[in-house]
């Protein structure tokens, strides 16, 4: 009988009212490896395009600072900002998240980092969008396909961290 | 009997469901030097800091462009940035609104240049908050009296560009 070790976790989705989604992963690392992961420039700029070519344009991981991404894929460049409200280590990033895409369309992401005690971490991320229109437009946009393959490459990068 | 034309108006400000505000605001100019006047970075800077002086650090009045102001005041200095989603000509400016004392807490401002005909123009602006305790945070900030102190420094600018 094959066991599923080395099949990827997937990534928990669900909508909460009419503006929120929830997404949870567990990830086979320690928290405070997750942490720098999300945390340190070379690290996030990894995993975060799935992949992909990453361009980092600005990463300031505090209250008040700003972020930009810029993902390089086949079908074409995509940027993506937003600004730091909350940072507090090893437990919470609160930040705004937008696609150049639909400029001044904005999503509060709040990130929780869950320390599961047997050396696995869970990532729970609450995105509220300003709209249900702009939560929809989100989740049929393909949502939840970006953010498994975000957690994939964060395996892989968890993984090379050792 | 003294007569009140030389009154300033006062905007209308008005609560809408849990996350609305509403001002209106009726200028004694045209439409097209009411937009000059929210459009053209030496006009703005201006009247948008309430009379105060203001540092335009960026301003890209169109779609996807961002916007960055500091007002300096006898309290303090205080920075406020967004990006625009749609700048239509003479009709419709749409952006986000954020302060750095409270990042990534972001309001969308959309703003109705209305020509009355007369030589007059109102000026509806309708901002939706991210939650409702930012709009009545916002609202208990003085929101109203700001917006009154803009509009007369407003008033001023538009009488000497005459």
């Amino acid at each position: 009988m094959e066991t599923n070790t080395n099949m990827p976790e997937k990534a928990i989705v669900t909508k909460h009212g009419e503006r929120e989604v929830r997404i949870e992963r567990i990830l086979n690392a320690s928290r405070d490896r997750v942490w720098r992961a999300f945390t340190e420039e070379k690290l996030i700029a990894q995993w975060w395009g799935r992949g992909n070519k990453l361009v980092v344009e600005k990463f300031e991981p505090k209250r008040g600072g700003h972020w930009r991404f810029i993902e390089h894929t086949d079908h074409g460049v995509f940027g993506f900002e937003g600004r730091y409200r909350e940072v507090t280590p090893q437990e919470r990033i609160v930040r705004s998240f937008e696609w150049d895409g639909m400029p001044a369309h904005v999503a509060i992401e709040h990130i929780d980092f869950v320390d599961l005690g047997d050396g696995r971490t869970k990532i729970i991320t609450v995105s509220l969008f300003h709209t249900a229109a702009e939560r929809d437009g989100m989740m049929q946009s393909g949502m939840e396909g970006g953010a498994n393959q975000s957690y994939e490459a964060l395996d892989r990068v968890l993984q090379a961290l050792g």
